[in-house]
């Protein structure tokens, strides 16, 4: 490692990953500014998704407010294990899903659509923003907004220096993750792609209004990501960062016959300073394996984690 | 007018239309950059759409080769007015479609997906670039890229030098137009909104391939448009260009209660240098004479069309 390689992302050990990360792009010398795409998973790439997933916090909540207010709710799923706190309900929903039951997803699913429907999409990011400002994460002890990985940042504001256009192409909500985007990672808001629910356009005195259906209109995870990806930038991108199976499809996508390109696995092998889990990512690391993708220890190749 | 002005947009005719256009981008002295997001229809507003939209032209000649390869197609529309190169059956559609009558717009588009069912990406783009690059239109004597309109590429070009962001917002395919996007109007491809089939993934040997489905994923006209623009910019545009019905909700989404916004509006209405019609964009200019918007006549505003 040079000198130089050195003072480069701070916050990551020197070993195999932080010398593939500084070759990929040493290698780009002359490589079209353009062509310099890089898409990021979000949860359990950029941020923490354990206990579960923020924005899943961000619902619970909605969804006991909705309990609040109209108790029939209180004995219907999803409403029911949010206003009991019974967080084993959805953790038994996760173990089902991965055993290939999606039942209870589905149930928690509808909850979520009907969390926020008919809200607009301004007051949909103003609540979202005043969560993510605000909530704490419930096991580390420090803000929603503190728990993204400082190596990551380091990596993506080394890759905007190196000419990348850096995008967030997340299973959880685009409009979730917009209001803080910039702020959180220097990633502009028009470069976050995640799921979304339908949007509704009415005519009215404003300028008109745009609001939330309560209906999918795509779940942005597995093969969604690389067709999300190219519908945004029209791009095959040449470096992609994921953390689970939902991510093998973009991952794949990264891949190029004539260009380099880099793709990154983060493995959640940290359980004293993160999370200790490989649940959800069994497919990813054998296909890390198997392809070459470099394999991001937590443990091993991050000096600091938050 | 200043001296300046005078210099800035010069295929622009001094007039109501190129002064609104400079007091507006004057008035942002300050105004945030990443705010600065200016969204264009492109059939009828940034090039020519008669007699008939480009991209209909190109679907039309694969219509033909499709019923040159499979003759029974020759007896079924739209491939048959395609063979026979009937366009007397396209006109009396649009005339149907204006009377509220879409039932062979529905063959049309049946049709349309089905013309590049299947088809991967990028060998969609690269039809598209090759007919772009090479074919003519049917009565200008001009290549159709060069029937974009002079006055709106200078337009375009003031804008981003004064630290806007240019989207398409067309009714028109997005993956037809983003090959000459950047060409034609120094527009990048993932600034590039319009319609699009639904697409299908499929990993393989070379990083996944992406395929055309012969199924709409949505038709980006009308309500859609302030939609399709949200879900890509994250933003309320504060320009907004368009010339007809389809365009009036992105007009109306450009609207600002606190910030300065410009809507414009071409009026056809120049039989000699362009075409001469209202049809399909009546609604939209009793819209602009009700709400102020700026309507641009191509006979007077432009000092050159193309």
């Amino acid at each position: 490692m040079t000198n130089a390689g050195r003072n480069l992302l701070p916050s990551w050990n020197d070993g195999a990953a932080k010398q593939a990360i500084l070759e990929f792009v040493q290698g780009l010398n002359g490589f079209p500014a353009e062509e310099r795409v890089a898409v990021f998973d979000n949860d359990g790439t950029l941020w923490c998704e354990k206990p579960m997933p923020i924005q899943l916090d961000f619902i619970l909540r909605r969804l006991v407010e909705m309990a609040e207010a109209t108790p029939e709710l209180r004995d219907r799923q999803p409403w029911k294990a949010a206003y009991e706190r019974d967080y084993s309900w959805v953790g038994a929903l996760m173990a089902e899903h991965y055993a290939g039951d999606d039942t209870n997803v589905k149930v928690l699913g509808a909850g979520i659509l009907a969390a926020y429907e008919g809200i607009s999409v301004e007051d949909f990011e103003a609540k979202s923003d005043e969560f993510l400002h605000s909530a704490q994460h419930p096991t580390l002890g420090r803000g929603y907004l503190e728990c993204s990985y400082k190596p990551m940042v380091e990596l993506l504001a080394f890759l905007a220096a190196n000419g990348f256009g850096n995008y967030i192409a997340s299973g959880g909500g685009r409009d979730f993750m917009r209001p803080i985007s910039d702020e959180l990672y220097g990633i502009p808001r028009e470069r976050v792609i995640g799921s979304s629910s339908t949007l509704d356009y009415r005519t009215d005195e404003r300028g008109g209004t745009i609001t939330h259906r309560a209906e999918a209109d795509y779940l942005d995870d597995g093969p969604q990501k690389p067709i999300r990806i190219w519908s945004r930038t029209g791009r095959r991108p040449i470096l992609a960062a994921g953390n689970s199976n939902g991510d093998v499809p973009m991952l794949q996508f990264a891949q190029h016959v004539d260009k380099p390109s880099l793709r990154l696995l983060v493995r959640h092998d940290d359980g004293e300073r993160e999370f200790d889990y490989t649940s959800g990512a069994e497919a990813a690391l054998e296909q890390a394996a198997n392809d070459g993708w470099t394999v991001v220890s937590i443990k091993n190749d991050w000096a600091t984690v938050f």
